[in-house]
């Protein structure tokens, strides 16, 4: 069998960024700098104050102090936003407000607290040096210069930087659109009735909430049947405008019913492999038609298609996004041990807690079945436990994949402590968003 | 002046969450629970076969083994997905595939690979036990059963298990819509041209971005003028549909330009206040209009707006979106040394890197001035100094509020590290994404 890393650098191995696109900077969240990012201008743009106060020629002002106040004729307001040409006329002042140009000439502001705050003749109580209370234009930026670098996944305080230098489009990675597509005749959208022997599918609208809230464009959550022509045609349509399918059930160990092993079989560069993990060993992944869309045929069930999206999809979205990507885990102590198959990488579901000493601790939900969505949805995250290991002892460390947001899981530990007991032992007391 | 936990609890005490609301499946991802949420099935919703087999009755092959294989009749394939109501007759079988239904009167399913796989009469070479191979109905979740409790967040796991239960729609705590409006004559939305003494505003895209990126709806991004009349219109008009109003800007020591506080002093719970931080120091809050929509006044530069967002307004919107909210800090060593103003918990612009040992190193990025933009768009995180502390030394610990999310941290971390250089001291090699 695979390995868990044998699987993965094969297949990061061959996804490629999606093409560039040029977006309007209010599309640009998220997404990756395919360039350099030069600005244009200074930042600031032009001196402006940095106080309310008065715009002076400091040497003009050397002798002001408090006991013995300089009076200077005010020739007018500054507000910001003004956009006329102010100059300094020897021995006078203008009265200016914090980001407005400071006019040519001046090389100072006094603030307003050392004068008496006259708006036309007014008593300045302080010297100042020059380039007092002034931002300098270029201080932050200057015209010209790289203010962010290829490679940048834009967050809000890129978007800041880039709109304050009035960059109104970059070149980014294009967002990543994905298409979900649940197979297996028995599936039912919620929201519609079930029939005998049918169930809702929970696998779709799982995919679609875990590749949105990983800050990709779930386009598409549907439905494949188990008939392996039709999924062929599906998917022929999907990989047409998606930038990555997943597929989820139909690769079983190859029955007739088995309709998506059974479609994309000599697919493309499409492979079956068995992995050495539990749960998720049977994977499918290749690329498709002529734009080369990378597909992934996930396991039926729940807990199997949420641990391959974690293990496998993630990092290769991320590599589709032009984002380096590096999994966080959270070390932890078991507060409770389980076992763990021989020779194959486990993902157990676990509920964390603060032990006695602040630590993580990581306590087993659910059973080992992985159709035990009710369990998953308890779960604060996946436990690693390497092949090599079979029990999983008391009071041992493992690292531990977060399913929730960490400032989620500090959250509800804290609310359990305020709630007077974090005890790891029986988790009473925890969150409510735990049980 | 009010210390920055005075300041936030007063304020979180007056935030309520906004409405419940009922709302179909494919629009609850992120928001919160009003009610705790039972399962109105069994899941499994029908005892189902866990492999592709034949479903028997475990004690009329009890005495099959390799070396003396049981012949038994097959009455025909159950497919998931089969709504007959398929029954064991005495000495038969029915092939099985995974998730379909197990006909009433067989208790166990061999596995095919136990078998010839023979679809008419098949050979059987090993016995089960009861229940082999069966998922019971009600094995993970029973009728009735609480799957979610009041005060969850809906992510993808929780999508699934809602999705599974077949349930339609939930009660959660609304959306939270927020209005975002800088102030300034002198701002010009990105995209058109600035003029003389004219500036880009670069705070309205920021707050939406970290209103999103915080899982909440920016609905507004606007602008108000330097006229109080103006200013009070436009933000009546805003806590008619809002949750949450968050203006910056117009609240310097109260000029007559300052805008923004001369409309809304007096206004509502309205107060303006002075927090012992830096940045940050003007802070306003209060509640407005008969709605009681919550909104923040904060100071005019970026630097001041990211951190008053992230110490008052990022908690503030978790309150009002019913979330549990706790900020998840990350301790570092100071690379090299700053000093802090006396009197005021200071919020410092950091890069992070790891240094020898493997822990982060802080490194300050940007100058002190809080409208430096540029530096802002570098940091990692920022470095929470406390009030009394006045020289951050070298060497020292401190604790980081992260600006991005730690997974982009640590892969640019990694990157750094595979580029042969992941050195605290010079950062040279650090992932591009910072420089």
């Amino acid at each position: 069998m695979t390995t868990v890393t044998e699987h993965l650098e094969a297949l990061l191995e061959r996804i490629v960024p999606v093409d560039t696109v040029t977006v309007p900077l209010s599309e640009a969240h998220g997404l990756v700098l395919t360039q350099d990012v030069t600005s244009p201008v200074d930042l600031p743009r032009f001196a402006n104050s940095a106080m309310d106060g008065y715009a002076v020629l400091s040497s003009e002002i050397a002798e002001a102090s408090p006991e013995s106040p300089q009076l200077v004729p005010v020739r007018g307001d500054i507000a910001a936003g003004d956009g006329q040409p102010h100059t300094h006329r020897p021995g006078t002042c203008w009265r200016i407000l914090t980001g407005a140009p400071v006019p040519e000439g001046c090389d100072a502001v006094v603030r307003v607290e050392d004068t008496d705050g006259n708006p036309h003749e007014v008593l300045i109580k302080a010297a100042v040096e020059a380039g007092a209370n002034v931002r300098p234009a270029g201080e932050d930026v200057r015209a010209g210069a790289v203010i962010l670098r290829a490679g940048t996944r834009i967050g809000p305080t890129q978007l800041a930087v880039l709109a304050a230098a009035g960059v109104a489009q970059v070149s980014v990675t294009g967002p990543v659109r994905v298409a979900v597509l649940s197979s297996g005749d028995e599936l039912v959208p919620v929201g519609e009735p079930v029939g005998p022997g049918q169930i809702h599918d929970s696998n779709g609208p799982m995919l679609a909430a875990l590749v949105r809230a990983a800050g990709h464009f779930a386009v598409h959550a549907g439905h494949l049947p188990d008939d392996a022509k039709a999924v062929s045609k599906e998917i022929e349509h999907h990989q047409d405008y998606a930038d990555l399918v997943i597929t989820t059930g139909g690769v079983s160990k190859g029955g007739s019913y088995d309709a998506v092993k059974a479609a994309l079989t000599g697919a493309g560069s499409m492979e079956f492999t068995e992995v050495s993990m539990q749960p998720g060993k049977p994977q499918g992944f290749g690329l498709l038609g002529k734009r080369e869309v990378p597909v992934f045929t996930l396991p039926g069930n729940p807990v199997s298609v949420l641990v391959s999206f974690e293990v496998f999809v993630r990092p290769a979205l991320a590599a589709r996004a032009g984002m380096r990507y590096s999994p966080v885990t959270m070390p932890a102590v078991v507060a409770q041990g389980w076992s763990s198959p021989e020779g194959r990488q486990q993902y157990h579901r676990v509920r964390l807690s603060r032990d006695v000493s602040g630590s993580y601790a990581a306590e087993p939900v659910s059973g080992p079945g992985s159709h035990l969505v009710g369990g998953l949805a308890q779960a604060d995250g996946l436990a690693v436990i390497p092949a090599e290991v079979t029990e999983v002892a008391t009071g041992s460390q493992v690292l531990v994949l977060p399913l929730r947001p960490v400032a989620e899981i500090e959250a509800d530990l804290q609310a359990a402590r305020q709630d007077g007991d974090g005890d790891a032992a029986d988790g009473a007391g925890r969150g409510q968003g735990a049980r």
